[in-house]
């Protein structure tokens, strides 16, 4: 079975990683069972087998892969199960809504919720995650947090591009999901676990997607604990 | 052969639709020989037969298609030749790369350029030109082209997807080019030969690549009359 190191609160239950949700969609979207195995920002020696610091790390029968996009291409080319891409053209095009993703909705995101995600993280990891993100920004937590009910209509309307590929199929992958619904669900998986704040218009056509995603492969998105 | 109504400008010779060159790049990839009929924006008695009043339009054998989207998936599915999408996949993330480009590059690009473009449209194009955008943006095209200088470094930036993706890959379509390469390429060509205005950065990775796609197809882009 592989197994997937996954980011989790002071609740080892909560699991609100954008970049573990990437890989625990994908690996459900091939089918395969995986035991996930809770980790913190500062637990840096449990995955220094992987030769580096951050999750997702997964480890199938010896073999160890870290970073998303490298994890959804290893899942691809040696996993049974539904394609995650559909395709040479829909890898290489999912590389591009991944670099969206983290550029557009990364940063996004973390402006609308990074104070609350110091509420969430556990007890030991909260002074790493206060520095480090507080020298990304150059503000406080706090600070980056403040006025987000006026700012998140500009954060919305940057989802225009998620809004229009949907008016034409019901999933970014078309008529089937593919690893782009994951990658852009799964991010909005970060702040559904772990904020009360809406990022994303709750009667708008992304909900209805979301919605539908959060249903796939046994309700896994749907079952996920949330603050 | 195909025919295509392509904008041009009151010299004949100039073409410069970002959605035209979409389509242009797309039947050079196919292989597909074209032959090209200059239009201009008040040209629409001579496209009434599409039952619309946009370009790119061809003609194929009597069938009639409009809509750049539209005429690259009807060259896929009725060419031979390379494919435009790569599979399933690479045509359902092509129209996310497509929605990002029409919602974030266009209207970006339309900011730095707009009032040197009234300066190429045809005499008889003027005024629709002027009144149309103007209504669009609520502003004269002098006030909203006014400081491109200190506004284009935030295009600039709002391009990182294209260069995140081309630092995997040489090309959006992954080691062959695709729709997606003719999609962003397609609407730089819009300022490349309607202005002076260096909308990319001239030394960086996307104008690189932008020129390895004017050099395909027989150098198709780089033969393109600019101002």
């Amino acid at each position: 079975m592989i197994t997937l190191h996954d980011l989790a609160g002071a609740d080892p239950d909560l699991r609100f990683s954008p970049y573990c949700w990437r890989t625990k969609f994908a690996l459900a979207h091939k089918g395969l069972p995986v035991e996930t195995v809770p980790w913190r920002f500062t637990d840096v020696d449990a995955i220094a087998f992987s030769g580096q610091g951050r999750v997702p790390v997964i480890q199938d029968n010896g073999k160890v892969v870290s970073d998303s996009w490298a994890i959804a291409e290893y899942l691809e080319d040696t996993a049974n199960g539904p394609s995650l891409f559909g395709g040479s053209g829909g890898r290489a095009h999912a590389r591009f809504i991944n670099a969206w993703t983290d550029s557009v909705m990364v940063p996004g995101i973390a402006t609308l919720i990074v104070r609350d995600l110091l509420d969430v993280v556990a007890e030991k990891d909260k002074p790493y995650f206060r520095q480090s993100r507080e020298a990304r920004f150059g503000r406080t937590l706090e600070e980056v947090q403040a006025g987000r009910e006026q700012r998140v209509e500009a954060f919305r309307m940057a989802l225009t591009p998620v809004r229009l590929a949907l008016r034409a199929a019901p999933w970014l992958g078309g008529a089937e999901p593919s690893y782009a619904d994951h990658i852009v669900a799964g991010t909005l998986m970060w702040a559904r676990c772990t904020s009360a704040f809406p990022v994303i218009d709750p009667e708008g056509p992304i909900a209805a997607w979301l919605g539908r995603v959060l249903d796939l492969y046994g309700r896994l998105g749907r079952a996920a604990k949330t603050v």
